[in-house]
Order: C-alpha cells, then sequence, then structure tokens
C-alpha cells in the first residue's frame, strides 16, 4: 500500500505491459501438464560434470579474482574464444568488437536505450521474438511489420517500411523464435542491399544458428553485409551460450564496432557494471580446446531427433487443415489454424488435456496472428512429445 | 565506421558521459601505484572455499537445474535468506517483497526506469553515489542536492527542495560512499517525517551498513518509516552481497511492497530475463547456516584494523590543513583539502609518487566538491596502506 509511490511512475511504465508468455508458462508448469510451451532447452544436455570441473579449476587457479569486480567489456579469454567461435562461421571480428551482454535480453535492453527515443519506429519481423518488443517497448519504440514466408523476412514488403525512416531492422535470420523459419541466402542478400540504399542499419539477433539439424550454414546477415562492403559491416550482431552452454548463467554476446561498443560499455555501466566475472570464466574454461563446437555436436543430435519426432507425430495426429513450418534448426515449430480460430481461446481446452503451447498473438506487434501458436521441441523428451502432440491433435481435431 | 548508426543514437546517449571514475581507475592500476581509488573489497577475504564446496554441491544436487532459466524474482531460499538476514537489523519483509537484481547497480536501473521521466527531480546528498548518478543520468533526472555534516544529510536543508516536488529522496544512510558518514537517529527521524509531510518517498542504499567497526547499530531508514506508520513504509531499501560476500556474483536485493517488487519484476524482465540462477543457488549455499553472518565478523575485522591503520598515518602524515571523516564502518574516507585546491589537478602529481585516489568533484551532482577526494581503506594491506599515506602526505606537504 505504498501510496506515495503510486503516484511517482514514470509514464513509460504504461508501456511495459505484464507479460502474457509468463502468465502462460505459469499454466503449463502444472503437474501432468506436456509442455511445449516455454522456451527452454534440454537441462539434459547442460554439460553439468565440465561446469563442476571448470569451478573447482577457477576458484584454485583464478581464485579471489575470479569474484571480484571485472571490467564491464568482459573477460578478453572468453571474448578470445567467442572471436575464434564466430569465425567457423563467417564473422571475422576483433576482441575489442566483442561485448558480453547478461544474456541477449540485457543486449536488445542496452541497444534500446542507444537507440531508440520515443516515437522512433523499428522494423520487425511479423511474427518476431517477444523479448525484443518487451525491450523495446519501454523506450516508445513504435513498429513497423514486415510480413514472413517460407522463405523469412518479405524482402518485397521492405522498401515501404524503409520509406517511413526508421531507426533500424531487427532480424532472427535462423530458425526464428517463434517461426522456426530461416531466411534464404538471396533474401540476405536483398536486405542488406536495401539496408544500404535507404541507409537504415540492421540489429541481427542470432541465438540458433549453430542447432541446425539440416541443410547448409548460411552465412550470417554481417557477413553478407560485411563482404559487400569490403569487410565494415552496418549490422550489430547478438548471440548467446544459453542454447550453446546453459542459460541459468546468464552470458551472452555483442559484435559491433568499436564506437558501438564504446557506447554499449557506457550503458552497461549504468546497467549493471558489468557480467558477473565468476560466469564469465566458468564459460571459457567450459568451453575452451574444442569442447564448445563438440557439445554442440550433441545437442544438434538430441534436439535434432526431439525435432523429427514432433513433425511425425503432427503429420499422424493433426487434422488436414492446420498447417506448420519445418524447421531446418532452433527449438521451435509454428503452427497456422484456419482463419477465426483463436489458439489463445483454445488454450484452456489444451490445458485440460494436460498439453500446452503458447498461442502466436502477442508474437506480432500489429495484433494480427490470432490463428497461430508456437511450439517447442527442444525441452520434453521424445515419447512426452509423441504423447503431447498426440493430445493436442486430438483437441484440434475435435475443435476445428 | 559504422556511419549508419552514427546518426542514430538517442538523444538520451548525451547524458551518458563516459565515467571519469573508471578513467582514473585505469591509472591507477598502473604497476607500483598503490591505489585508494577503486572501491574493490579485500580479496583475501572472498570465501573462496565456501563458493568452491558450493559450487560442486549445486552442481551435484541441482544439477542441471541450476543451470536453467528460472523466474525473474529470484531463488526462494536466497530470498528466505535474505528476509531471516535482514530480520537481525530491524527490517521485516515478507519474501514476496524481495527482488533479486544483478547487483545494486542494477536496482538504481531499474528503480530509475520504473520511476524517472525525463526533467523530473530527485533529492541526492552531496557528495552521493556516482553509480546512481550513472544510473539516473540516462533518464533524464534533474538533481536537487542536500549538503552533508558529519551527522549525515542536513535534513534542516531539505523542506527547501521538498517543495520543488521531487519524484524520490535517494539516502545512503550509513558510511557513505563517498564521504563515510553516517545519518544520525534524530535525522532518520527528521527525514522519514519531512518525507510523509511532504509526500515524497525514499530509496534508502544500503551496502556497508553490517560492515561496522565502532558504535553501535543504527536502524534503517525504512524501519525507522515502518514504526512511525505501524509496519508499512514508504523507503524502497537496497543491499549488496557484493561487500558480504564477493561482488564478481554480481548479486543484490530490493525490499518494497509487493506492488512495487511487481513492477520491479515487469522492468527487469525487460532488462535481463533474471539474474543467473547459478550464482543465486550458489550464494544461498554459501551463506547459509549462519555462514554469512560469521563471515562479516571476519570482514569487520580485517576492515576496522585497515581503517585504523588509515587513520593513524594519516595523523602521522598529513598536514594540518587537510580535514577528513572519522568513518565508523564501510570502505571510504573522505579528505577535504584547503578551499581552492584542485584534487583532480593534484592526481597526477600523486601518480608521480605511485599513490592514487579519487578526487571528490564527480560526487557532486552540482560541480561542487573540487577539493575533495575520496580514499579506500578495504583493499590494501596494512603496510601498504601506511606507505601510501606517507607518500600522499608528502605531496600534500609539498604542494599545500
Amino acid at each position: 500500500m505504498q501510496t506515495i509511490w503510486d503516484k511517482r511512475y514514470a509514464r513509460r511504465v504504461g508501456r511495459m505491459q505484464s507479460s502474457i508468455i509468463r502468465e502462460i508458462l505459469k499454466w503449463s508448469s502444472l503437474p501432468d501438464v506436456i509442455s511445449f510451451a516455454g522456451g527452454l532447452p534440454a537441462p539434459e544436455v547442460f554439460p553439468v560434470k565440465e561446469f563442476e570441473r571448470a569451478c573447482s579449476l577457477v576458484l584454485s587457479e583464478a581464485g579471489p579474482a575470479s569474484l571480484q569486480y571485472s571490467p564491464t567489456e568482459g573477460f578478453i579469454p572468453l571474448r578470445e574464444m567467442i572471436r575464434e567461435f564466430s569465425a567457423g562461421y563467417g564473422i571475422h571480428a576483433e576482441v575489442d568488437e566483442i561485448q558480453i551482454t547478461s544474456g541477449s535480453q540485457q543486449a536488445l535492453d542496452l541497444l534500446g536505450r542507444l537507440f531508440i527515443d520515443p516515437g522512433d519506429k523499428v522494423v520487425v519481423e511479423s511474427p518476431t521474438y517477444l523479448g525484443a518488443l518487451q525491450a523495446w517497448n519501454i523506450y516508445g519504440a513504435e513498429y513497423l511489420t514486415v510480413p514472413m514466408d517460407e522463405h523469412g523476412m518479405r524482402t518485397d514488403r521492405l522498401p515501404a517500411v524503409l520509406e517511413q525512416k526508421p531507426k533500424f531492422i531487427y532480424v532472427l535470420p535462423n530458425f526464428q523464435n517463434p517461426s522456426g523459419v530461416t531466411l534464404s541466402l538471396e533474401r540476405r542478400q536483398e536486405l542488406v542491399e536495401l539496408a544500404a540504399r535507404y541507409e537504415v542499419p540492421i540489429i541481427e539477433d542470432d541465438p540458433y544458428s549453430q542447432l541446425r539439424y539440416e541443410g547448409e550454414h548460411m552465412p550470417p546477415v554481417l557477413a553478407v553485409d560485411a563482404e559487400t562492403r569490403g569487410g565494415e559491416s552496418n549490422v550489430i550482431y547478438l548471440s548467446t551460450f544459453s542454447k550453446l552452454l546453459a542459460p541459468g548463467i546468464r552470458l551472452a554476446w555483442v559484435i559491433a564496432s568499436q564506437e558501438i561498443i564504446r557506447r554499449i560499455v557506457q550503458a552497461k555501466q549504468g546497467a549493471d557494471l558489468h557480467t558477473a566475472t565468476f560466469n564469465q570464466m566458468i564459460a571459457y574454461e567450459v568451453g575452451r580446446d574444442g569442447f564448445l563446437e563438440r557439445h554442440i555436436e550433441l545437442i544438434r543430435k538430441i534436439y535434432g531427433e526431439r525435432r523429427d519426432v514432433m513433425l511425425r507425430a503432427m503429420d499422424e495426429h493433426f487434422p488436414e487443415n492446420v498447417r506448420w513450418t519445418h524447421p531446418h534448426g532452433g527449438m521451435f515449430l509454428w503452427v497456422i489454424l484456419p482463419e477465426g480460430v483463436d489458439a489463445y481461446e483454445l488454450l484452456p481446452k489444451a490445458v485440460d488435456l494436460k498439453v500446452a503451447y503458447v498461442p502466436g498473438g502477442p508474437f506480432h506487434s500489429d495484433g494480427s496472428g490470432k490463428n497461430t501458436l508456437r511450439l517447442n521441441f527442444s525441452n520434453a523428451a521424445p515419447e512426452m512429445i509423441r504423447e503431447g502432440i498426440a493430445r493436442l491433435g486430438a483437441l484440434l481435431k475435435r475443435e476445428l
């Protein structure tokens, strides 16, 4: 009842709506519910033993330094490891072009802080990652949406929105959350050409590109852009250890020009001083000497199987008037119900049948997408996926 | 050379000046320099063995759950531990009135985000904690300053600034950073009475109260306020494990009403989703069963000795026209040079003599304090403190 405070919330607080997704996640954690709702990695792939070894090593060798304050930019050996890792898939950066953040969510927040004034327009895919909308709503962003199809963002629709002078374009080119769709190489090229022509820079959010289960790796938008302009790039690139090692250590990174990194450092000083020293040292010890690359192979195998199990079960159990994506990687499938069906209204009935998903509406900044839903295939074990999809299929056959 | 981005920084970025302090800290880390400049805890008191034991235990018992995503509010056993710990010094809160943050810096940022609109006035002590100014500048805060004396904030000067309808009052009542001064009990009472009369709420930042080396513990401003209003309080209270366990794990907490915590949770979701699960579990395992309280006794002993060594050395070496505070706790001493002397200009000469401090100017939001400087006594070993103060004394005798 702190009424004195109540009158004092900043105007921008009105823009922070409580996350519907989080409410749904509470539902989906009810006992016996098979949940495809979350975006959780499979806990059984976390390299627990390697973390244990790394903790002992860091505490015995670095000792107190691992528990002390440290520079905002991040632990240099970890940034060096990220530099080498990124070079392995086409991104050539220097260590001082790499900034450690407390999860990618913090990177989104810091970029919003640096670049978004109230009323600024930001181009997003429709649907897009909800966490980005959450991060940028409070800075007063307004969204220009570009529809997607099975090849990703419809770049033919970009010129019309770029005419409206947005601050930047936000794109998740690989196995997008939520749609699972990947931006084709042709469209990557179109994207960077249009961005250059209209002088609108790009934020590339790439948590999943290394989790590919079929097809060939595609060059990051940053790499495509750098190639067209001889090394420099107007792309700010984000990635994270959340899906490659573990999310509970909250470690991610930004790759950008030194000038932008310098600004991010300033913003991060005010936000949390620096990301936990200990976690950075641990992640380095776990990931070094090729472990990260070997571990990704394991994740690919397990998640790839789960994707296949889910796709097969959907073929078997889902009615014919339902469509879905066939993602080549990542953690999510996207389901499109017939027009007029509301996935949000359907959810309580699904939970009655002990299965949960996330309705697609909140991923659309323009209020569309009511007949869509997102399914996560990384978290549940194969037999649970089969059972959950059977339950969901029974519901859809009954209700549609 | 990302010129496309360069034109796109948000207006508020202009308010994020690079931290002078951080520049000075780089200087002070030169070889052979005895630095009183940082705000670092003594690394030799970090409970490294206990961290090692806790890491093993958490990874073997909680296992993958310690590496998974977790709720924004924080790990419940840790919040329960904080509840009991706080009750030990006069703060009676429920677990759902306690929010875990990624260091106190994040708490300051989230509160700025919730409460500060551009142009809003905030009451701060002069001098005040630089990190708060850094956090709030980007939200467009303007500052109303209240001078301090040896009993803390001059509450007789408060009515004049409260007339100007500030959003809130920011106070560090115990062994303030940078001045080392403690707010007297009488002034705590005056503060909460005036705040209630003018309907201006309070943020109490309290990283140091448990590090008391002489005198009696004083009730937190929150407790004084709660007593006058029968349990409820208009105070938002911040504290941290940075000085009690270790700063490199980035763990702190906010105590406030459930309504305010709910808003902080929303803001934190957009900022970094949640504080690292692993770190919260580790801190709980390290701190539980009375270890935190026993460890604080050890810190008190070591820091108390260092404070005494520094004060004795200053008595011996400093010229008569220099004054300084005699803090009863915390990590900092405050030195007042004669009027007209500029501590910032003096610093390069100090570094030539291989000793460093932080000039007091940046701690003043109103541009005053040029003749002041801050000395940290927690980080250096006693013999280093004696030597450093002798060097600084020689400089002051020569230059003043």
